[in-house]
């Protein structure tokens, strides 16, 4: 999507072909740079450290760290090094591991001296085919955004978004923001509710960022405040990301996504979630009681990072000394709070027989 | 409550017979300064920086700021300028005219010579009053602790509660709180989870700190996290305060405490509401219609103050340039998400009827 005018992608080839390039994300919103990747070593240091993030983005940068991998050195002993040092850099990631075993196996037979184009050229392959999904995500969302007829008198279509599933988590368009974008390039008047997303702030720092680069219209607002203003018809639809979704359609997603649902729920509010195919976990039924849930670090909810008046950037410590914190990460809303998935493939029930509509080849494993 | 062991209300007359002085609450959770106010300036000052506030807490500081008005001038052109510089400091408290008034009608048919003396014992009345109607609520909201079993198989009881709704917010023991910190003084095994209560962080700054001055065991979480936290047993009752009750039951708090009912709701969580009988609306039956909701600046959601790792208190911004925030201040939990209120004369429905058999001298008026 674009950032003042110019459409980036958050990860890219660079122009001598070799460099890998990807907007820095852990200075955002504060400052916008761009980082170059000339070793497999920066590109694992880039997602250990979060300088790239979101499920499929960390794909796509564990694929083009293959490739650097590949032009350093194109050996079996670099190829197995490298998956295995890709593959620590964020353990639990799905996409990350997915990534590595597609680049492997498709890199292993082939003789050392065609290893390096291979595997660029499928480390752009796989960029391609997250945003198309994307794209396909948004084109499918965009349909239900035409159905709805504003609340307010304002004209305009009010949305309300938790977290960050837009661009800067995937290669381009996002999941939940696409539709959001594909409705505003259409040129209908959508406004964005942006939920703060305590402890982390992704709401505020990453989706306020790039749907302003954008240009979409948008007001960032407290977790709290979503409830408030879908009791006054300020809210037309809702619309998350996933971080894993059963076959029954139970989403887990960022912590306090649950809340967003009942608040919903109990106001006639259509809730939507974006997903891509691989978020679908088909060997999960019941996602409150069987999902792990993570729980990071209490640093994140006591402390927080923002610029000072003299632009530098500096962290201080909002809780007193003496009083912990608990930061479970995600929460699972139950299917019955979902009005619609979105995936690639169409507009589904947030069900079993939804989801297999979508993906009948899945039926046999039932 | 106490502060390290020792015994404090939030407001209370110097040694010296004149001076007033008063926890400073802007500093909280970072630095606990008392502040003296040695003249009726001061106190005005002090409720429009908010060194206090909490609807109670600010009357009775009005009651004291009279007193020192009449210290230093007991004539009547000091006592209608007193009364009117005073009721500016904040003028949509419901308390602080009601103190005003009350001191006013005492002190203007007196001889001057005697208003000194009668402003200060009207105003330490005040306090002393509104301790005891929240140490009631305390009392009374403790027989719904003790029946409780819990949930999990931690054998203690787990609370959650939004804002602050606890001594620092009146003069001694809170409204929500009050009867957390008996069932705490009782034995009672408790904990508490604490809203951090963005944007204002009332939970992490003022509720976490004065559990944690008192040795009441709690532990922060972000507003997001309550939902799931119900999910899984964690918690066995939300108790807050209110800002105004209408005739009906409905409660207007803190925004996102229509969020935190929901939940309860949906987990068969029991959620109750303590309040001082003032915090009552007759003439509202419809809150989430006729309330009128406070938006507030943006800077609070914007900007964050907290200390720095040497110790200094510094302000960061949080949200990027260009992105625009709102910051309403309230929502109302309507009736049918409500457990029971608590007041100062026992337990009931959150409804007319519940309410009218508390107080049925204002059944005449319905």
């Amino acid at each position: 999507m674009k950032v003042d005018g110019t459409p980036y992608r958050t990860i890219w080839l660079g122009a001598d072909g070799t460099t890998v390039q990807a907007i820095d994300q852990t200075l955002l919103p504060h400052r916008f740079v761009v980082r170059d990747f000339r070793t497999m070593e920066d590109a694992e240091v880039a997602i250990r450290t979060m300088i790239v993030r979101g499920a499929p983005l960390i794909g796509a940068a564990a694929a083009y760290g293959m490739a650097l991998a590949m032009a350093a050195d194109p050996s079996d002993a670099m190829l197995a090094r490298a998956y295995t040092v890709l593959l620590e850099s964020r353990p639990t990631a799905v996409n990350l591991r997915w990534a590595l075993d597609d680049l492997r196996a498709l890199l292993a037979p082939l003789p050392p001296a065609q290893r390096r184009e291979a595997a660029y050229r499928r480390a752009a392959e796989i960029c391609d085919e997250d945003a198309e999904i994307c794209r396909r995500i948004g084109e499918n969302g965009l349909g239900l955004i035409r159905k709805l007829k504003p609340r307010d008198s304002s004209g305009r279509i009010n949305a309300l978004t938790h977290c960050n599933a837009g661009w800067l988590a995937t290669v381009d368009w996002g999941t939940a923001l696409a539709p959001i974008y594909q409705a505003h390039d259409a040129g209908i008047p959508i406004h964005v509710w942006v939920d703060e997303t305590r402890p982390r702030n992704q709401g505020a720092s990453l989706t306020a960022w790039e749907l302003s680069k954008h240009g979409v219209p948008h007001t960032v607002i407290a977790d709290n405040a979503g409830g408030h203003l879908m009791q006054h018809d300020q809210v037309d639809f809702v619309i998350t990301g996933t971080d894993r979704t059963t076959r029954g359609g139970d989403v887990c997603n960022k912590i306090g996504t649950y809340l967003k649902a009942l608040a919903a729920h109990d106001n006639g509010v259509p809730f939507y979630v974006g997903l891509p195919y691989p978020t679908i976990d088909w060997t999960i039924a019941d996602g409150v009681r069987d999902i792990p849930i993570e729980e990071r670090s209490a640093r994140e909810l006591s402390h927080m990072t923002g610029r000072t008046e003299t632009g530098e950037l500096a962290t201080v410590q909002i809780l007193p000394e003496g009083s912990a914190g608990a930061n479970p990460a995600f929460d699972v809303t139950p299917a019955r709070l979902v009005t619609a998935l979105i995936t690639e493939r169409g507009v589904c029930d947030a069900s079993e027989a939804g989801l297999l509509s979508l993906y009948p080849e899945r039926s046999h494993a039932a």
